[in-house]
């Protein structure tokens, strides 16, 4: 039974900013010689998030920002900017409701992810950033 | 140590179409003889999501399909759509907001699951489609 | 290779009151002496959720409701109700678009969160409740 760790790293711009991490992650799971089993994926800190969506620009640099725009408006009043005289609100929200993981399985030691499917990050915080991703493998060679 | 992967199969409608899966899931975790462990559950495809629910029906008919309408509605503008010629821009958001995966915990052989909350798949895109589910379950016997 | 299942407790107020978490689910991985490896996370029930958020007042007592309450508003009209005579649709249809689960990777006996970044319960039910979430912990000592 092989059980490992890896760190993925990314830069980002900030403001709902998409990164396409599917190729590292694959590369980490490879890398492990994981053939069936599962990967945990976990992005460090509350203001960026992890889901999967068809990498393509209409949906990376338009539609998810507006959506996210919609559900938590950048320019709403938000208790967490009061308190920390900050500018985030929006982002810890919108982190929130999209989630910070993903379990995945591996089969045949890759993720089983659609043609048009990738993993991604999204950056909701209001500067660049430097994000870390924590990635557990295990299951059997 | 066990580890399996099982693919679920399901026909939809589309059009935020819910589809209660657990007893698909739980059978193939009791084919896997996995006792104490967990599972990782993934959509294949950019346009569906996984989640839990009541699934009675006016969840699943009527009042989930509202609030992805409130949240992404089908009738705006999408990026996706004019680079594409598609139709489905509002299912990407939904699919990518709600997310792809479940970690399960695997507990005396079953997920321990509440007696009014079921494992469902959303499907958001806009026709009838066979989906994929990719289970992975790990564990000990 | 370790796998064993822990239950962790909670008493909410409901209408999204907010729990931290992250000692309980610290304490129990630390217990089962998983250095290396993956926690699945479960909360029982449709009407409570899990994610990670900075755990300030600000957030956990207005910003999360706030935006919960635009995305499936409290006093509109949810099928949900008018079937089961029920007060709590709103409180199912945000818990099942933020998600029932959390998959987590263990690196040195930790969860490698953010240090502003707290494991969390969303309680969105209308009143008080006990909530049971369900720990698979699996990995090498």
């Amino acid at each position: 039974m092989i059980a490992e760790h890896h760190i993925l790293e990314c830069r980002t711009q900030g403001n709902d900013h998409i990164i396409d991490l599917t190729a590292q992650v694959q590369a980490a799971i490879t890398d492990s010689g994981v053939h069936t089993g599962q990967a945990a994926l976990l992005v460090h800190g509350s203001t960026a998030s992890l889901t999967t969506l068809e990498f393509e620009p209409g949906l990376v640099e338009h539609d998810i920002a507006a959506a996210l725009e919609h559900l938590a408006p950048q320019d709403a009043r938000y208790a967490h900017e009061a308190t920390w005289n900050d500018d985030n609100g929006h982002s810890h929200v919108r982190a929130s409701l999209i989630g910070p993981s993903l379990a995945l399985p591996i089969v045949d030691g890759v993720v089983p992810l659609g043609t048009w499917q990738q993993i991604v990050l999204v950056d909701s915080d209001t500067r660049p950033r430097r994000r870390t991703v924590h990635l557990s493998v295990m299951g059997v060679g």
